[in-house]
């Protein structure tokens, strides 16, 4: 089989099923990632830390039975590099933790090993998982930002590099990027997966999350993530019957060629059948967005108490995040925490029986330069009420580059949520 | 000054207000405590690793101007062995993490280190801060557990060899052993503190705690952990209007000693005049008892992923719970989380103008022999709510055995709580 064929970004679950066809090998899916890694990394600079080929290689063959007889065959995964890996260092995007090395593994890196995934590396994370960014460029327009602040676990996947890679996210860092960079993106249900071995960022906002080439590959990891007992998921995609349609300028910005999108993914489930219904009043995004910041800065400031002490080590944006945080008061920081509550559960009672919503991944395309990755706020309000999200991309601008947009359930509907992120995800193409 | 007077049991705040007013200095203090731990460790086997003494004094006498200037003054600190810190090993009671060296402080040894807290030693933890326990006896009676998790810092504090300890709590780890060892517990809100660097079991259910001698140690070391501009706390202490009074039966067993303590304790609020009410129906209780087993065995299975690999390194007790766990159906899982959201937002709306519940800490005093720390059930509850906790020493049995008593709080109250609690604490004496 041609490897520049197979170096074409493929599905996790789609090279599995070749694999099992006896159409490629593992080893040559391997390789494939591995020469599309060493021909585009100088350019995209999606890792922090990598397996060398030959090294890569020997394990794979020195432990060849194991993954021939596992779930994901030796197939590369990424990891963002804020979560711990006992092979390579783990480095948070941040000079005070130069070549910093964890005993072990987080959880979700552990069960990736155990169903046979191989942890490549580590993909380059904004500081922090915060603001400052990191080497990587946009693989759909060099000139553009990834993304963050999973931005080399967005690049990798979108670049055909692995067909998979964790990332997380505090404010928009697994959406935002996943929106920019073209690849469906996965934020669980707070609470929904261990966090162990995951820098925090804010307890109340944290989330693990996900990046791959299609929704059916997300269902897959998800399951190995929360050790079902039946990894593949056999559900049939869900057609929705309500979609709450929120266009998101009450939250910030919304670029024209974003709004044209949403309106083009609305006019998609309507024809459908669809019944998409808008609310009477949207200020409730922009009260989320206040509160997200403010609830991020308190908590950030906590977290990162080791660090606090070595201000000069870390940037301005984050020093800026740590002292608000500091001078922020607790009774405002319980009253956000108090607001965000009141508006999920007047959400929950409003519209009782919407199947998801529907809203911009982020304000546009991405933006060029790579000094910044891009406005948060299409993700905060979301992320404040630890709602499970879907990125889809499928939707393009003019120039082809991704629009992404996101479906949003209600806490622990990530199952179903999936499923009717399947059913969307085709006829957005 | 006499040491074997300062090697007495004693507060934090009561030995600050001593260095401030010239009676002793901080190495006294330290050299005091080094002392008791010298004595009494081989009989109590509260370490897991610790400074030794010579070491511990080098450091102190180095650093000295930044102690004398720092608001702990160099008093030393016990930490339980699932916290990370990057002086010394965090093993989790488990052959599996023998000798293992974290890289970094967690959040909470960061910010004691940063007030001036000596990180004196790792204090025992049962296995993963569940079940099996370590060597630890009960300085009150050695014949008897000290209770667990957090099996060492209770009976670091209660022995008088460190004035505060912390703990953690995923079922009744940290009210528990403070019970039975006869020291203040806490536990605060769900979310209130940085779980950085905490090895998680249940992250629906994880809280850090605290062990101290006085409330008043418990608000100035969580004003520490919080960051807060001012560290010692000076609002008045609170005497409750309305305390809703729990007899714990509905949650399980109630020794006849604990049941009088409570009633006595009853007594004391109404002879002050506090209205004390009582539900009309407390079968909530054992409800929640059941949804915190199933939820605690869902999330652990999860948590300990690295760890399920090694199944001949675990007790036998562990290998079920994680067997349980991973047997048990998701929605299962999802149904308890959501029972024991409503049963908590039923109580809020039920009793809004109650100003703390009260409950046995444990079910009686702590029980003889060292191969189990006593059973959880009284605890469960609060600990599934997500509520702040206080437990009380001071009322005991005919033998002098504490039979410790619980506050309990709205979710975020934690500052009103402990004022309450101070207000209690000379009357249960």
């Amino acid at each position: 089989m041609n490897s520049n064929k197979l170096a074409t970004p493929m599905s996790l679950r789609k090279a599995l099923t070749l694999i099992e066809e006896g159409h490629c090998t593992a080893l040559e899916l391997l390789e494939a990632c591995l020469a599309q890694i060493e021909a585009r990394e100088p350019e995209v600079g999606a890792w922090q830390h990598r397996l060398d080929a030959k090294t890569c290689l020997e394990n794979y063959r020195n432990n060849q039975s194991f993954y021939e007889a596992s779930l994901l065959k030796g197939l590369p995964i990424g990891i963002k590099d804020i979560i711990d890996t006992a092979s390579m260092p783990t480095e948070m995007g941040s000079p005070i933790h130069k070549g910093r090395q964890p005993v072990d593994d987080a959880s979700c890196v552990a069960l990736l090993r155990q169903a046979g995934g191989i942890i490549i590396g580590k993909t380059v994370t904004t500081e922090f998982a915060y603001f400052k960014p990191g080497k990587t460029a946009n693989p759909r327009d060099l000139k553009r930002t990834p993304g963050g602040s999973s931005s080399g676990s967005a690049a990798a996947v979108a670049d055909g590099m692995v067909p998979a890679a964790l990332g997380s996210q505090t404010a928009a860092s697994v959406i935002r990027p996943a929106a920019y960079c073209g690849t469906v993106g996965y934020v669980g249900t707070r609470g929904e997966f261990s966090l162990r071995g995951i820098q925090p960022l804010g307890q109340s906002l944290d989330s693990l999350g996900l990046f791959s080439r299609q929704v059916e590959d997300i269902e897959l990891l998800r399951a190995i993530l929360l050790r079902q007992p039946e990894p593949m998921t056999t559900a049939d995609a869900l057609q929705p019957k309500r979609i709450l349609l929120c266009r998101g300028d009450a939250a910030g910005e919304v670029e024209p060629d974003m709004a044209d999108a949403i309106e083009r993914a609305a006019t998609t489930l309507r024809t459908q059948g669809v019944d998409v219904i808008e609310p009477d009043n949207s200020d409730w995004l922009g009260e989320l967005v206040q509160h997200h910041g403010l609830i991020m800065a308190y908590e950030a400031a906590r977290n990162l108490a080791l660090e606090s002490g070595q201000p000069d080590l870390l940037s301005p944006a984050l020093q800026d995040l740590i002292s608000t945080g500091l001078a922020t008061p607790r009774a405002d920081y319980l009253a956000s925490l108090q607001a965000v509550a009141d508006i999920r559960d007047t959400l929950a009672q409003r519209y009782p029986d919407v199947d998801a919503m529907l809203a911009p991944a982020a304000p546009g395309v991405a933006p060029e330069g790579h000094e910044r990755t891009g406005a948060p706020h299409m993700s905060r309000p979301w992320q404040a009420m630890g709602l499970p999200v879907v990125t889809l991309p499928g939707l393009t601008d003019a120039d082809n580059l991704p629009l992404g947009i996101q479906l949003i359930g209600q806490p622990h509907s990530d199952d179903d949520l999936l499923r009717i992120a399947r059913w969307l995800e085709p006829l957005l193409s």
